[in-house]
């Protein structure tokens, strides 16, 4: 067993996303935890998840932890808002080993550093509609009032370029102005594409709203579940060992580039899978 | 065997896009073929397509024929652009019955109604990328200048609702300016669910441009090869009988919502499949 332990230590993290958004988490991981490798699988050829279903989420979702388990990971981070808000009560009842959305981090930080009780979300249609922030928040915060807006722009703005445009402005003022009015001290970044947009958010928003974003609480949350169950790798992977691995449903040389554009670790490859037969 | 063509005359005709945009085909045929039923897939799980591969957009668009084959219909449409572009000729090979694209008759219409020979088509990175229209264009017209630009925001705005916006007045701007300092004269609006935002891209163009809607000319193009292979529908389906199906593999309720925006002889249902089981 403490051999097998010891094994374990060096296996993969497995991230996923509906594609490049849940990069912002693997960056923090391997922030956070540079001793770790990591295996990411975006789901290029179904994406984007935040205006599907629950079960149609669910059932990629299963297929995507299919894959990872053929890849020998040690635990999972559902790296997507709208994954975790509807697959990971599913996920964790099927597998065994240990595994984490973005959603309950973010929700624990917000509930804890708000001042006036008042908290914003911001995600997809699905994640909002779900209502699980709120959920999570009342867990710790009975009193809270969580105001929830889905923003279904922000990402095709984000994956077309416009970190910093005058039209990302206008349609993040328009998505934000009720978050204004209603007065919240914390907003919620919860989608992982927002934080390539925290800047415009932040600007809009003003000095005196604190900006929650999940990633950076999931890798914290991931490194203390990994201590917890004996699994942080005790040294850096051998020189040569391909630390990160990128596999993608669809499209891997557009992958590439975006994910270079994002994680400054350079992606050297990324490669296709046909996730439905998973 | 005239029996049999009898009996495949009432048949259906399938109909398929990546989602709601194929509506707007849809919405011809029923008005330029009022006797005809129509089988209509939108694949919700997995749109969208404009943004994604040939392989994988090939792959979706044989599952979806096979869903359609067990519905018995007569021809088929492939009312999307990017899988006109990407896997009609495939599928061509491959089925029986008479299938045609929307790409082909725009392209007919464009070339021939240009004066000055400079022709603009606007569409997904997937059409746009493909060359498909310009290789249409120069078939029938090869000093044609064809202008390919992507307007990748254009089907996200138009699925926000934003038909009539400052928004995509000023996204429209920027994607069209190029066009309009070429001087084109025809403008292909090269993926469904552009002819929603027509009034926009006209008023930008201005009244010099013709403004080619695929969906129009692909109407009547079918019309033509269903009597062709006399194929028509003699008489209108019989009162009660459901002329009309929608199927979708994801979100029935939201589909059949935005339809009835779109559609005017209102939807009464849609019902959602697993497309991956095909």
């Amino acid at each position: 067993m403490a051999q097998n332990i010891k094994q374990l230590q060096h296996a993969p993290i497995g991230v996923f996303d509906s594609g490049v958004g849940g990069l912002t988490v693997a960056r923090e991981i391997m922030r956070q935890m540079p001793n770790e490798k990591i295996v990411y699988f975006g789901d290029t050829a179904r994406l984007p998840y935040g205006s599907k279903s629950k079960d149609t989420i669910t059932r990629y979702s299963r297929q995507i932890v299919r894959f990872l388990e053929t890849q020998d990971v040690k635990a999972i981070v559902v790296a997507c808002n709208t994954a975790s808000a509807y697959a990971l009560d599913s996920l964790e009842k099927e597998i065994q080993m240990p595994i984490i959305g973005v959603v309950k981090p973010g929700a624990k930080v917000a509930a804890e550093v708000t001042q006036n009780g008042k908290i914003g979300v911001i995600g997809t249609e699905g994640t909002i509609g779900s209502q699980i922030y709120t959920e999570y928040i009342h867990n710790i915060n009975p009193d809270a009032r969580v105001i929830g807006k889905a923003c279904p722009l922000f990402c095709p703005l984000v994956e077309e370029g416009l970190w910093q445009d005058p039209v990302t402005d206008e349609i993040a003022s328009r998505y934000l102005t009720e978050l204004i009015d209603i007065g919240i001290d914390t907003l919620i970044l919860g989608c992982t594409h927002y934080p390539l947009i925290r800047s415009t958010v932040g600007r809009i928003m003003g000095d005196k709203v604190t900006l929650v974003n999940p990633a950076y609480e999931t890798a914290i949350e991931l490194k203390r579940l990994l201590a917890e169950h004996d699994l942080l790798n005790p040294q850096a992977p051998a020189l040569g060992d391909n630390k990160y691995k990128f596999y993608v449903s669809d499209g891997a040389d557009k992958f590439k580039t975006f994910a270079n554009s994002i994680i400054k670790y350079g992606i050297l490859s990324a490669k296709t899978i046909n996730i439905e037969e998973y």
